[in-house]
């Protein structure tokens, strides 16, 4: 009788474990320096580096547009692009609640495997634990990544005042599909998350000459929370024209329906830039043309002082509404949606 | 009113999540990189990196001993020492349960720095995650790690016949104390979890010019699992003489009073390590005199054919008794003791 779940044995550091970690792991993200099975893998890196890590608990493990595994790998590898890294090493944790489908779990793992080509980058080593049922709700993972930056320098804090805000494609749709899937609802139109690998976006932005100050993912927090933070570490104050924001009508409709502002909803395969004023319509033509960025747009400006009326120390973010008047937008408080990533 | 336990908000992205990570991160584990606050930490490496990820899921959180702080941090220091690398960065991924008490987390946070002095090791990159209650068991946190490899080549593939193993204390007090923690037994006699950071014990053996071929903590499976998986990886045999094992009177009395085998039962600052024959006792006298692994022994050797009675293809570990008998060491089989780290 072959095992249709995942049993406590499964995380035991025995027999049980080193079946599941060699026929489904190791086939599926089979590369050498995972087969070489030590404590750590070997890397050979040289010159500056980008690390980081990143935990998904994403609630349901399935939604439209994709599942925690692709989630998990463009997740790390999108980190690592915001930083003008090509994303190169991933390790993996996973957490598995006893009883937790083994289907489901290969079927994650052939996700993360798919998602993976998107930008080559690897998985490296990795670890697995599974806890008894009820004391972790199906299945987390987590991923680090290392890879090497290609371009150095870009970061929250290089801002500068002239600088264009770029957004690559519509935003809020991961938010909106993790709240479709929750409330079990059926949209007559295709609504479905952005969760997509940015690498290869990013990776045709970097091998233009253009002066990229910063550039982010609109995870948590959104849009409202990456320019918040820019505005605050650059110590700068950015202009936002709500009206060139763009948003699709699904979005926006869901966010009528639930009091929610697409600007702080979450996204996991969209990003902003920030570059020169000069250099930005060729930015905009490079992701349209070769980033696969359709829906990407210009959408604000840093400038060194706030706009009449709404002075105040720099750090900043004006919205400018299609009504013609201004406001704050603030870092989000509150949480919106739990288990969003 | 001051908050006194963990609140969705508090992973949510927006302003409470920066207030947590700068508060109580920040503070414990300052340092100019993850001062940054880039999606990505900036490294600078060169040459063999060793990387290596782990996820801790332990129960109880606290245990005698140590608590899954202190387990996260050598844990993944460890992982990195046994390839003879320095560990140098880690991540830190945190999944918390709504509700979770504030100050718990502040004591395992705190234990984390102190753990990470013992090795100088540094966290640069972090995430937070915050769970609805009743979707996770408290706390799991993943570490992963990277260091750069001051003596490469370390490698279970690299057993050879006539290296001799080495154990560098007793074995099976992280395994025993869990146990004990979680049936509430209270021993006359102190038995505290051996969780430690194996890196200054490590440093010592690399400063001299033994011929070291391999190096393992012997967490999940115990001495029996590394043993299996360094027999099956070098293509050799290995002989375990059971009565230079050291097994404190503690654990020999729980392991009797459970039906449990001190040689399958994790150990979480304890290793083994192969080297060849003429530098045992170097070795052991270096790991007692400035290692502080008083308990260290030489518990076995690598051998060309299995003993008389028991031979076969290589990759077996043979045990001798001391009774004169042997039989065949298997790879644990099952779960022993689930949520073990």
């Amino acid at each position: 009788m072959s095992v249709k779940h995942i049993q406590l044995a499964h995380g035991g550091g025995g027999l049980e474990m080193n079946k599941l970690i060699r026929e489904l792991f190791f086939n599926a993200f089979d590369n050498a320096i995972l087969r070489n099975e030590e404590d750590a893998a070997l890397l050979n890196l040289c010159g500056p580096t980008a690390f980081t890590t990143d935990s998904f608990t994403v609630s349901p493990l399935f939604f439209a547009g994709g599942d925690i595994g692709k989630l998990a790998i463009a997740g790390t590898v999108n980190d690592l692009a915001m930083m003008g890294a090509e994303p190169q090493y991933l390790s993996l944790g996973v957490i598995i609640e006893e009883g937790f489908a083994l289907d489901d779990l290969k079927t994650i793992v052939h996700s993360m495997a798919e998602e993976l080509k998107k930008s080559g980058a690897k998985i490296v080593c990795g670890d697995t634990k599974v806890v008894p049922k009820g004391c972790a709700d199906g299945l987390f993972l987590n991923t680090s990544g290392v890879g090497r930056i290609i371009r150095p320098g870009i970061s929250a804090k290089a801002l500068k005042s002239g600088d264009a805000i770029i957004v690559s494609g519509d935003i809020g749709r991961h938010g909106a599909a993790i709240l479709m899937a929750r409330e079990g609802l059926e949209l007559e139109s295709r609504l479905e998350s952005d969760c997509a690998t940015l690498w290869g976006a990013v990776e045709q932005l970097l091998v233009h000459p253009f002066e990229i100050h910063a550039m982010r993912d609109a995870t948590r927090g959104g849009l409202s929370a990456v320019l918040n933070e820019w505005a605050a570490a650059s110590g700068v104050n950015i202009q936002l024209d709500e009206a060139a924001v763009p948003v699709s009508d699904e979005v926006r409709g869901l966010c009528e329906l639930y009091g929610f502002e697409p600007l702080d909803l979450a996204n996991e395969g969209t990003f902003v830039l920030a570059l020169p004023k000069a250099q930005a319509e060729g930015a905009l033509e490079v992701l349209k043309r070769f980033g696969h960025c359709e829906q990407a747009a210009i959408v604000g400006e840093v400038v060194g002082e706030v706009v009449e009326g709404l002075t105040g120390p720099a750090g900043k973010v004006v919205l400018n509404t299609p009504w013609g008047s201004s406001r704050y937008l603030d870092l989000p408080a509150g949480e919106l949606l739990p288990r969003i990533c």
